[in-house]
C-alpha cells in the first residue's frame, strides 16, 4: 500500500503495520487531549450532573429552587444518559430567552410565510425561467423529453423537497433553542410540524389558497364569521381529505413496513462500504422512530376524524382503516425494528392530550360555524357552553394529572428509598454512576461493549428480533441491580447571572 | 334592672350581679363547646397547619409534591396568622375547580350583560313604572318635588348603587372561589375589578354603548379594524378623561383623606354605643386599605396615561397630579391611619406588573390604530415587533423574576437556619408557635392583649400616630424573637380524593 493521496502515490509500506501505527498515533492524540480539555478550564461548562445518595434527595433538589437568584442554580430532571443533547448544556438563561423569541418569530414566518420563496424558486424553475437565467442550457431544454420533464416536475419538486426537509428544519430550530435533551427537541419539532400541518393542511385545504392569503382573509373576517366560514367549507371539502387519507395515510403506513429509504440505503452502504461483520450490522441499524414527523400526523388523522365525525360519517371508516393499519404497524416497528434510542417516561403525553383538545375545540367551532349557516342559530349557545366547558376539562387535567409527568412525589422516593434499603443494604452504585453521565467522547468503546453484553443476559424482558442492541437505554442495563424507576440525577445549570 | 323583654319587664334583679352570673353562664358554654368541637370527630378538617424546626425543612415541603395523587396532600405557604381566611380551608380539589370555572363564567356575564337587570330596574323606577307597579303611592308621586327628585335621582340612583356594591360582588365571588388567605381575596377580587373598570370604564366610554352592544360591535368587526376603530376614538375622547380624572379621581383622593364614611360611622356609633374606654377604640378603628378597589382605580389612571402619552399629551399634567396626590395622601393614611389587617410581602406585586403590561399593550394596539387611520401604516411593522417584544418581556419577567414572590430559595433557608442556630441555640419558638394558628374562637382573650402589650414595647420601629395596635400582623410581635421572615409553616391539605 502506498501512503500517499488515497494509496495511488508516495512510499509503499505494509498496510496491516501501518494502519495499526495510526491507530496507535490516533489513540495516542485522542488520549492526549481528552487530558488536556479535563484540565483546561475553559472547557468547563455551566452545568453538571449531579448523583444523590437516595431517591428522596433528588426530588427535593430537582422540585426546589435553589438560589436567590432564579436564573443560576436551575435543577431539573437529568433525562436518560442517552437521551442528554450534550451541545445545549451550556447556554445561560438570557440567552435560552433570547433564542425562544427569535424560534418564535420565525416559526411564524415559515409557517404563513414559505409559499414566497418556493414560489420564486418555482418561478425559476419553469422554463422561461430556466432559459433566461441560462442560456448556453438552451439546446439541452428544447429537447421534448427534458422539456416535459421539467414542466411536469419541477414545479411540484420545490414544494415537495421544502415539504420532505420540514421535519428537519424545525428540529435544527429546537436545537437553537437550546432543549437539553433529545426527547425535548423532538417534542418541540414536533408541536411545530402539527401547528404546520394544522394551517397548511387543514386549514389551506378547507380555505382554499396559501396560508398566507388565508391569514388575510381571517383578519379582514369579522370573529363571528370565521367559525361560519369554516363551517360551511368543511362538509364540502370531506371528498378531498377522503382521498387525502387514502393517498397520505394509508400509502405512508404501507411505505412505514416497507422502509423502503432504509432498504436502499443498507443495499448502498453494503455494497460500497461494509468491509467487516461489524460494519455490516451498522448499516442494518434502522434508527429510531421518527416521533417529530410521526405523531403529529396521526394527529391530523385524528382532528379530522373528530371534525368530520358529526359532519360527514362517511369520512370515520377511512380514519378507522388507518388507525387500524396504523396500530398493527407501528406495534410491529417499534418491538421488532426500531431501535429507540431513548426512554422519557410518556413525556409526550401531555402534548399529545393538548392536541386532542385543540381538535376537539376547532370541530367544535366548525360545527358552531356550520349549525349558524343551517338556520339552527339557536344551539349556539350550547355550543359555547361546550366549548367552556372543553377549555375548563383541559386546565383541570393539567393541574390533576400533570404533575404525574413533571414531578416525583416525595412518598414514592421515600417509599422507594426504604424498600432498597431494606433488600440492599449493601448496594454500591458509585461505580455504575461514576460512568452514566459521561460526554460520549470521553467513553472508553470497551466499557460500552461491556455493558452491552450484560444487557443481553440480565434484561430481555420481550424476546425480539433485534439484531444489536447498541442503543437501547440504560435502564434496562442496571435493571438487575435497582427497580426501574427515574435515575436519581439531577441536572444544576448555574449561567451566567443575568443583569 | 329587669330580666326580661328588652329590660322592660319580668322580675327585677342587681344590674352588675346579674351580668356577672350571665357572663359566667356563656363563659361556661363556650369551654364546653370548645371542648366539643375538639372531640368532635366531624369537625375535623381537611387540612393542617404544619410548624417545622428549620426554614430549609419548611421550604422543602412547600416546594415539592407529597403524594402521587397531586390533588392530596396538597403543600404551600401559608400565610400570616391574621392573613389566614378560615371558611375556605377544607375545601377539596376537585370542588375548587368548578367553583374557579362557574365565577370565571359568572363574572363573564357580571362585565358584559349588568346593565340589563340594572335597566330593567331603572324602568320600574321611572314614574310610569312607579305609578303602575304602586298606584297608591300616586297621590305622593305627584307632588312636584317628589315628582322631581324621582325624575332626577333614581334612575342613576340604581346605577350608582350597583357600581357601590361591584366591589362587595366581586369579593363575595372571590370567596365563593376558595382562597384561603384574605390578600389573595383581595388581589383575585382587585383582578376582578380592573378587568370590570377596562371594559366598562375605559373601553365604555372609547366606543360609547354599554359593554354588551360594545361586545356585538367587536364581534362583527374584522380583527385589523379593531385597533383602527379604538385608535380613531381615543383622542376625541380626551377631554372627556380630563374630566373624569378630575371628577372621579381628584375627588376620590380628596375623599380618601377625608375620610368621610368612617367619620360619619364613629359618630354614630359614638352616640348611640359607646359605653367604655374599649368601645369607643374600636369605634375609631378605620379599618384597613381597601387594596381590592384601590389599586384598580390607580392601575385605570395608569392605564389612561400610557395611551394618551403619545397621542394626547395634554392628558398627562392631570395624571401627574393625580399620582402626586395620590402618593401624598395614601402615604400618609398607610402610615398613619389605617390597621392593615395583614402583611403579605408584595405579593400584589406580579398582579400590577401583569396590569402594567396589559395598558402597554392597549396604547399599542390604539396607536397602531390611529397611525393606521392617518395614513402612516408603514409603520406598522415596527409597532408590531413592539408588541412582540412586550409580550417577550412579560413572559422573561415572569420566569426571572416570580420566582422571588412564590418561592423561598432553599440556599437563604439554610442561611437564615446556620445564622440563628449560632446566635440562639436554645431558641425555643414552640410556646409561640403553638398558639399562632389557632382559629380565632380558639383563642384566649387575655393572651392576645399580653400580645398586643408585648409588641407596644418591643416592635415600634416607625413612630406613628396610631391608637390601636389590635390588628397588627404577628411577625412584629415576636420580632424581638427571630428576625424578621417568612413563617416557617405550611398548609398541606388533603380533601378527598377525586375519582
Amino acid at each position: 500500500m502506498k501512503t500517499g493521496f488515497l494509496g495511488l502515490c508516495g512510499q509503499k509500506v505494509d498496510a496491516i503495520e501501518h494502519h495499526e501505527a495510526e491507530i496507535k498515533k490516533l489513540s495516542k492524540e485522542i488520549a492526549e487531549e481528552r487530558e488536556r480539555v479535563k484540565k483546561d478550564p475553559k472547557a468547563i461548562m455551566p452545568a453538571a450532573f449531579v448523583s444523590f445518595k437516595s431517591r428522596w434527595g433528588a426530588a427535593v433538589c430537582a422540585q426546589t429552587q435553589q438560589s436567590r437568584d432564579p436564573t443560576s442554580w436551575l435543577t431539573e430532571w437529568a433525562p436518560e444518559p442517552c437521551d442528554v443533547y450534550w451541545l445545549n448544556l451550556p447556554i445561560p438563561y438570557v440567552s435560552l430567552a433570547i433564542r425562544r423569541l427569535i424560534m418564535a418569530v420565525a416559526f411564524f414566518f415559515l409557517t404563513f410565510f414559505f409559499m414566497i420563496p418556493i414560489a420564486s424558486v418555482q418561478a425559476l424553475a419553469s422554463i422561461e425561467g430556466l432559459e433566461k437565467v441560462a442560456p448556453f442550457l438552451k439546446p439541452i431544454i428544447d429537447m421534448k423529453f427534458i422539456k416535459s420533464v421539467i414542466q411536469g416536475i419541477l414545479p411540484g419538486l420545490a414544494l415537495k423537497l421544502f415539504l420532505i426537509f420540514l421535519p428537519t428544519i424545525l428540529m435544527i430550530m429546537a436545537k437553537f433553542e437550546g432543549f437539553t435533551s433529545k426527547s425535548s427537541l423532538e417534542r418541540r419539532a414536533a408541536t411545530r410540524y402539527y401547528l404546520f400541518n394544522l394551517v397548511n393542511v387543514f386549514l389551506g385545504s378547507i380555505v382554499a389558497g396559501s396560508a398566507l392569503e388565508q391569514l388575510n382573509a381571517y383578519i379582514k373576517q369579522s370573529a363571528n364569521e370565521i367559525p361560519r366560514t369554516i363551517g360551511v367549507a368543511v362538509p364540502l371539502r370531506a371528498t378531498f381529505f377522503i382521498t387525502y387519507i387514502m393517498v397520505d395515510g394509508w400509502a405512508g403506513i404501507a411505505g412505514e413496513i416497507l422502509m423502503l429509504k432504509p432498504l436502499i440505503i443498507y443495499h448502498l452502504k453494503n455494497f460500497f462500504l461494509v468491509k467487516t461483520e461489524k460494519d455490516r450490522e451498522e448499516a442494518m441499524d434502522p434508527g429510531s422512530l421518527g416521533f417529530n414527523t410521526g405523531e403529529p400526523q396521526i394527529q391530523l388523522y385524528f382532528l379530522l376524524g373528530l371534525v368530520y365525525a358529526a359532519v360527514t360519517p362517511a369520512l370515520l371508516p377511512f380514519i378507522v382503516i388507518f388507525f387500524g393499519l396504523a396500530y398493527v404497524v407501528f406495534r410491529h416497528q417499534i418491538i421488532n425494528v426500531y431501535n429507540q434510542e431513548y426512554e422519557s417516561a410518556a413525556a409526550f403525553w401531555p402534548d399529545v392530550h393538548g392536541r386532542i383538545i385543540i381538535a376537539l375545540l376547532i370541530s367544535q367551532v366548525a360545527l358552531i360555524g356550520l349549525l349558524t349557516s343551517k338556520k339552527a342559530a339557536q344551539s349556539t349557545p350550547f355550543l359555547i357552553a361546550l366549548v367552556v366547558l372543553t377549555i375548563w376539562f383541559y386546565t383541570f387535567c393539567k393541574g390533576r394529572y400533570e404533575p404525574a409527568f413533571v414531578r416525583y412525589p416525595l412518598q414514592e422516593a421515600m417509599m422507594k428509598d426504604t424498600l432498597e434499603r431494606a433488600r440492599e443494604p449493601n448496594l454500591n452504585l458509585k461505580p455504575y454512576l461514576q460512568n452514566a453521565y459521561i460526554h460520549p467522547v470521553f467513553k472508553e468503546e470497551d466499557e460500552v461493549d461491556e455493558f452491552d453484553f450484560n444487557s443481553e443476559n440480565e434484561s430481555v424482558l420481550v424476546p425480539t428480533k433485534r439484531q444489536s442492541r447498541r442503543s437501547t437505554p440504560a435502564p434496562s442495563r442496571i435493571s438487575g441491580a435497582s427497580s426501574p424507576s427515574l435515575p436519581p440525577e439531577v441536572v444544576p445549570e448555574h449561567p451566567e447571572r443575568a443583569s
